[in-house]
């Protein structure tokens, strides 16, 4: 039974306005919406748009409390947040079927939980731990003695080393490599040549972090790395070794975090940007996208935006990039 | 049978000089050439090289109607484009043979063209369709409801997330990660965490692009992400949810294009590039190596090359960086 | 039988200082060392943290020799290095079992040493050798006629494309892909678009080479690209077609080479760095993170460090830093 406006309000401690018995059955942009579905207005200028879309309830701030509207309203003070949470009401109902598909390749010695779906051609090594509720995408390899929580998603063809462990409601998305070998040598300074460090340290995720596709973590060489709950972090992302990333930090695509680095809570870090090792980015501080952060550098400043190579506080970089653009324009 | 060179001529509208009896069993570099090799030259200078080299036959330019050869020669106002389409007459002899593996996992509700290919341990979920004369590697993913069309080549361990649709004629290379979540989240004021915003839209691949290893391209959030016909793109790219890319681009390696950014029809971006979201890039511009553009920026200028970040016209940025250098050597 | 300290200090021809009889299981960081453990000092002030940790050996440098110690110390010129090698003999106890998983799919023309591990799910096909001593991790597909030597380590979920070739004792981290098709078009001047031009070159990696996860590396166009003997690469690098890299050359994550391009013995190569195509990096330079380099370039100095984009040498880079950011100051 697809959920009523009513039961998604008291949901998401919405305000109810108009018939809460209206079924949803889908979310939608305003754009696209059909019969069924429930949209989302933040700026009270799309209003009229998205009650005259084909919605059947629209999730809205209190500045829509005095209006007109044939459709059911849920005003919350945090409209988008609201919906992100209706959605997972709504699409629950397509949930995924537990269940290990013959084909996965369980060693005996792992321990895992009944109510997960385990996919077709799945690898599960000696040792590993999986927590009930967690799905495991087709053709992952889970390595020796990796311990996964409750209700993880494991997307297709993503590797797991050894020794590396998952809290609850990790997502993982295909091709992620995690627990990796660190990019550590030693260079021999009679041949010149580059030998092997011990790369055996762990890497621990913790909960609802969320790892993009074809991002690759490295564990320790002799601890271990870490990313912090709640963190999120988007695809082709690069984490060295014996890094430290705290909670609630959102890492978008492409970025490098070389070895050591620490990176405290909070922060924000646009696409492509390159940190040094043993970088430490403190609390709070938002990195533009592209931007580089030298070795061993500090960055400090809670809601400071920095950019450039190497970064500086906006205001600083913006204004040398207007003083060389006049220079130029004179000369 | 191998083609002659007549037939050859005639496959590309090549003008023949000499004899069109000449079998031809590859093709080569100058360089490595030996019999049976069929070469191109576009420069006047390399002939000399070409007809002393081990090949059987070439394409060149009308430049060479002259020139006293005992090898045929193939002219053709661009000899690069003829190699090209010559090679594709060539090689087709060792073409793939059809059939599909018995460890192939195929739902019973897909409906796959009689004469594809499925390798070894390919995963093919429920309502999928393939098209005649596809081609699926080995450990590949395929998930529900995804529609490929016809002449398609899918690498191995690829990942297809559901409700992806690839047109005809394109090409995947190995790792590249299809319809994967957007990185989309709403930040509670209250707490400070992030909620997941739902990415559920899709994505779709016109014909003929072609899509380099390990890329990876997300699917909507709750509408679409469009990769145009005859786009190529590189290695180790990301594309955002939402991105609406035209027909005919050329993405090198590593380039991030972030949520919603535009990218109109020819245009050319070159590696390492950053678009960042709901900017748009207009119909022929080219953006050089690593330049970044910021957030809702518009590119406008067909032919015109911008580089650096923020991206400028190169004329302004180069002269730019030789004020600054100027400068700096009288400091 | 773990080894002994003496006999770890004969394998790294290190002086032995204290009781030789001491078995060692395993090696740690300083901070977490625990009984039986290795660890190694190269900084004379942490000398009293080591051996008051819970480590059952040192190995340090001369500077120790006057200690008194209840832990035997290993003295070596390069006790880092020593530590990486004596790390080898430590964990060589735990080595993997050999022996091909069932599951393994493997065309009965190739042609496998005996002493090798085939994990589940591997794809092995026509024409294709594997030296003694060599592992292939789950899920890794090698195409027709590869060529992998002696001792070398392929991750799951690797993909190498046909007729790639790796020498012995090279390692390849998950995901990564070998060998797939360079990025090569020609335009069609009347119609605008793109044709792909023929990529059936080679791939050949020597000896001692490290690959990092997800990354990808082309193969030639019509000749071959090569990864020279002891070379590593990071995580997410990409490599392009006909690229050639000499030997000891280091490359960290996230870094591009286009095609065509020559990088010379023992450079260096920072994170994010893009070097374009046709360039050539001479012998002992050094590219900082982010760097770039315009194409057809020529960067030469050995020991020197370059940085920016264009890349310049760092003195002079950061010296046209400091000017701008004085006339920003002063504006």
């Amino acid at each position: 039974m697809p959920p009523s406006a009513k039961e998604i309000a008291d949901f998401i401690h919405a305000r109810l306005l108009g018939n809460g018995a209206v079924q949803l059955t889908g979310i939608s942009s305003i754009r696209a919406a059909s019969n069924g579905d429930l949209v989302f207005v933040t700026d009270e200028r799309k209003l009229p748009q998205a009650i005259a879309s084909g919605a059947s309830a629209i999730i809205t701030g209190e500045f829509a409390a005095d209006l007109a509207s044939a459709k059911p309203l849920l005003l919350h003070p945090q409209p988008r947040l609201a919906f992100a949470r209706a959605a997972r009401l709504i699409c629950a109902s397509s949930a995924r079927k537990t269940g290990t598909h013959p084909t996965a390749i369980i060693h005996p010695s792992a321990s895992l939980a009944s109510n997960i779906a385990i996919d077709e051609y799945v690898v599960i090594k000696e040792g590993v731990s999986i927590g009930s509720g967690t799905w495991v995408g087709a053709g992952t390899v889970i390595s020796k003695d990796v311990s996964i929580g409750e209700n993880c998603e494991i997307s297709p063809n993503v590797t797991i080393y050894s020794g590396v462990t998952l809290r609850n409601r990790v997502i993982i998305h295909a091709g992620a490599v995690l627990g990796s070998d660190g990019f550590g040598y030693v260079r021999d300074e009679v041949t010149g040549r580059y030998e092997k460090f011990p790369q055996i340290g762990r890497l621990v995720i913790e909960d609802d972090v969320e790892i993009g596709a074809n991002t690759a973590i490295d564990r320790g060489a002799l601890e271990f790395t870490r990313i912090g709950r709640g963190t999120k972090i988007d695809n082709l992302v690069h984490v060295g070794h014996n890094v430290q990333i705290g909670e609630d930090v959102v890492i978008a695509a492409q970025t490098g975090i070389s070895g050591s680095a620490i990176v405290e809570n909070s922060v924000v870090i646009g696409g492509q940007v390159g940190i040094a090792d043993h970088v430490r980015i403190e609390s709070g501080a938002i990195l533009g996208a592209q931007s580089g952060i030298p070795s061993n550098k500090v960055i400090r400043g809670k809601g400071i935006v920095f950019w450039g190579t190497p970064a500086r506080p906006i205001r600083e970089y913006l204004k040398q990039l207007a003083v060389l653009a006049r220079l130029a324009k004179k000369a």
